[in-house]
């Protein structure tokens, strides 16, 4: 695989295909893993971590979950490429960072990444459409009980798994979902729920994680403890609340059908008629009109596109995405056309 | 003829079809006579306006160029209907007041209306498509001299018509045209354009007459002299003027296609979006939306709809137009919900 293939292809997770995935647009398990032995990646000399980019290599090369994968040196990669692995949401921001011997290995379909060299020498991300985060731990648990087998991991019986950052010692597991809540927001409940959410110990955070906005109402919730309970405490844990979030979510829905049809129609078609014919259109309104647009499909206000279509329009009208598919650098107004030529061409 | 018959025509001056009726939208010619021997309406009692009233509508009855026409007594009409020829430009808002005899007549193709009692005996208006106003002064003329031969207008060899106001003497005529305007607002030129029309005494109001603003770029432009010129010497002025501002407008368009192009085409396309998609529309919304549209269709960026139907929807998204369409009366909240169903319906 190369990878510009991945302009072709729809991410697993974006495929709108599991549970509640009109609400869930997907769920997401990483491990946090270092080779016993080798100084955590921050502490390593450019030596070091050579060595544990060789290792990891190797071990992931003749994993049979991650055949004829997309293995990636970041340092070989140009600043578009890097930013669109991070659109896509295979790698995180601090891996585009120069230097430090990083990488990254997709599989194929985008069900598996693994982050080289990040803030621990391994992390291991698993994401599926829908709500899948007990079938996503089970899927990334194969693949770490298979990576194991060429290293030991540095861990111990009192703490678990050892952890560059102390707030992942333990599992070294963060689960999440990234879950739509436009009704919430709407009817204004979102703060109040998000506020339960906080007090039960699970983080919120926007659509490209920690530091990022809310927008296109997305959110992102997972677990800040990781310590103490088994990854499936932990998974189980986070799975109950998203469900009841989900009925909220359904609830705040039924009640704009009931008491704001009109209006809420009103927003959902001019989000359509805009995207369908403006000709200049900045990522962040994209976003939110796109978000519009889900909720229309989502509640047969619009029959005209499919979840699948609108869930991967989030991603492909991005920055990078959008240079990538035009084959070429693009200022922020080029940009801007391209993004309305694009949702035009697709929503269509 | 009848009012409902009103609803299922097309008023000649919104048909787009004289010079220049891309930029100039409508060209309207209005004489105000008194027939002499009787008190100026403001001053005359009851039993005098009535003596108007059949004195005026014996003599109208009989005019050949009312064949067939509508003869309206104001007293008798509802508020809706009232209001709703208004909206049509047949009647002055002053004329909707209750009381006083009033009256209109209404020519077939609505190209001529006469009011009865309004601030005069008689306002004798003609309205066509485009910058038409010699050729309205002309149609005018012989509805005014076909006029005369059944009574003697009140006026003096010194003064001219003696008019209730005295800003009517001496012609007792005003000729105004309704001009679209888009681009001089688009590059902000149009302050330096209203000044300069300011000065050569002309006057610009709104789409609705005095006191009314200038919405969807719409300005009407009159005479405010009546006195020491000739008809044809005042018409041949503002005809000079006008055809200045549509020069003027028209360099702005060019300017716009040639530095703005994207941005232009944007705001075009939106308006279009919103449009043929929002279920609730504003009238205030509506006529700004249409206005960028109309500009859309002249510079054939936009070739879905035509300036005909365009300039209709001016009209019949209006309050009244919308209440006589449903044939009922709807409150706000309702009549933004049907003006959004209209303009779906017609642009789409």
């Amino acid at each position: 695989m190369r990878l510009n293939d991945l302009l072709n292809q729809t991410s697993e997770w974006l495929k709108a295909t599991g549970t509640e995935s009109e609400i869930v647009m997907s769920s997401r398990v990483r491990f946090a893993r270092n080779i016993k032995g080798l100084a955590f990646s921050h502490w390593a000399d450019e030596k070091q971590k050579k060595e544990i980019l060789t290792k990891t290599k190797q071990a992931l090369l003749k994993n049979k979950y991650l055949n004829n994968s997309l293995f990636l040196v970041m340092d070989e990669l140009n600043d578009l490429d890097k930013q669109f692995l991070v659109e896509r949401h295979l790698i995180s921001r601090e891996l585009t960072a120069d230097g430090g011997c990083k990488a990254v290995d997709v599989s194929e379909k985008e069900l598996f990444s693994i982050m080289i060299n990040e803030e621990d020498h391994l992390r291991l991300q698993v994401m599926r459409s829908g709500l899948e985060l007990k079938e996503s731990l089970r899927l990334l648990d194969k693949l770490d009980s298979e990576l194991r087998r060429n290293f030991d991991y540095a861990c111990n019986s009192k703490w678990g798994y050892l952890t560059a950052c102390p707030t992942n010692v333990g599992t070294g597991m963060r689960a999440s979902v990234m879950i739509h809540l436009p009704a919430l927001v709407m009817t204004k409940r979102i703060g109040k729920v998000l506020e339960s959410i906080g007090r039960i110990n699970l983080a919120v955070r926007g659509l490209y994680g920690e530091g990022t906005e809310a927008s296109g109402n997305f959110f992102q919730i997972s677990n800040q403890i990781t310590l103490g309970h088994s990854e499936q405490e932990l998974v189980d844990d986070i799975d109950r609340v998203i469900k009841q979030v989900v009925e909220y979510e359904k609830g705040a829905r039924e009640l704009l059908l009931k008491n704001s049809r009109h209006q809420l129609e009103d927003e959902i078609w001019r989000a359509y008629g805009i995207l369908t014919n403006a000709r200049i259109v900045s990522s962040l309104e994209a976003i939110g009109l796109l978000s519009a647009i889900r909720l229309g499909v989502n509640l047969s206000i619009i029959n005209k596109v499919d979840i699948k279509s609108i869930n991967e329009l989030f991603i492909t009208t991005q920055p990078a995405h959008l240079q990538k598919i035009e084959g070429k650098d693009l200022n922020p107004q080029e940009r801007d056309l391209k993004r309305g030529d694009l949702l035009r061409d697709k929503l269509k």
